[in-house]
């Protein structure tokens, strides 16, 4: 899709890592918002599966990887400049991109009470989906 | 609007600072991807007008401090745990977002050819918005 052109202009040059804020490409619901470093960004665009960079775990971790629920690049927006931020529109899988089974990771809002309050549907029993170590 | 709850679950260990993407609460579309440290949070939720925090510039920034297009907070929602990601619904003042002009930082996306393709469109012109110094 010649898309490694890409890697040349994004700068990581802050801590090695950007944010990348992923929407579905079905109606732009913001999924996920998460971190990649060049690497993951490189599999990424080799694979056009998301590839994501765990701080905690300190390594690149492909979505969709354990639960099956993979993430299929189809737009990838950049931001102004210097161009440190990315925006992914895919097709995910599974129909849910929370490891919670939630469809999105913000499926919780803060109310008028400042209390959590859930406003997602889950798709998926995370039990189910993810086996136990 | 009770939202000072929030600053006690959110999670700035890593490194101070969180991401924050930020939605037109009218379209969902979305507008910015920004960090923000615990005082433009507080400042955030003080005033109901959308704070970050610069890394280049070492210190807090109000959005339309220069331009006057001010973000004002509709409606926050947190991520999964641990809660170390928010995203913003906002009222975008004067129609954009990006310093650039256009309504969106994301007006640029990666075409077939991997080439930078401009999808967005100008709402204002920033030499009349931003002033030199």
């Amino acid at each position: 899709m010649g898309k490694t052109k890409l890697l040349e202009i994004v700068d990581f040059s802050r801590d090695g890592l950007i944010p990348v804020v992923v929407l579905d490409q079905a109606d732009g619901e913001v999924l996920m918002l998460a971190s990649m470093d060049k690497t993951a960004l490189k599999k990424t665009l080799a694979t056009g599966k998301m590839h994501y960079f765990s701080v905690s775990k300190g390594q690149q971790w492909l979505k969709g990887e354990q639960s099956g629920n993979f993430q299929l690049v189809r737009e990838i927006r950049v931001d102004c400049d210097p161009v440190n931020r990315l925006l992914f529109c895919v097709e995910q899988q599974g129909g849910a991109a929370c490891h919670t089974g939630y469809r999105t990771c913000f499926y919780r809002r803060i109310n008028e009470d400042g209390e959590l309050e859930t406003i997602g549907e889950r798709v998926f029993d995370p039990k189910q989906v993810y086996k136990e170590d």
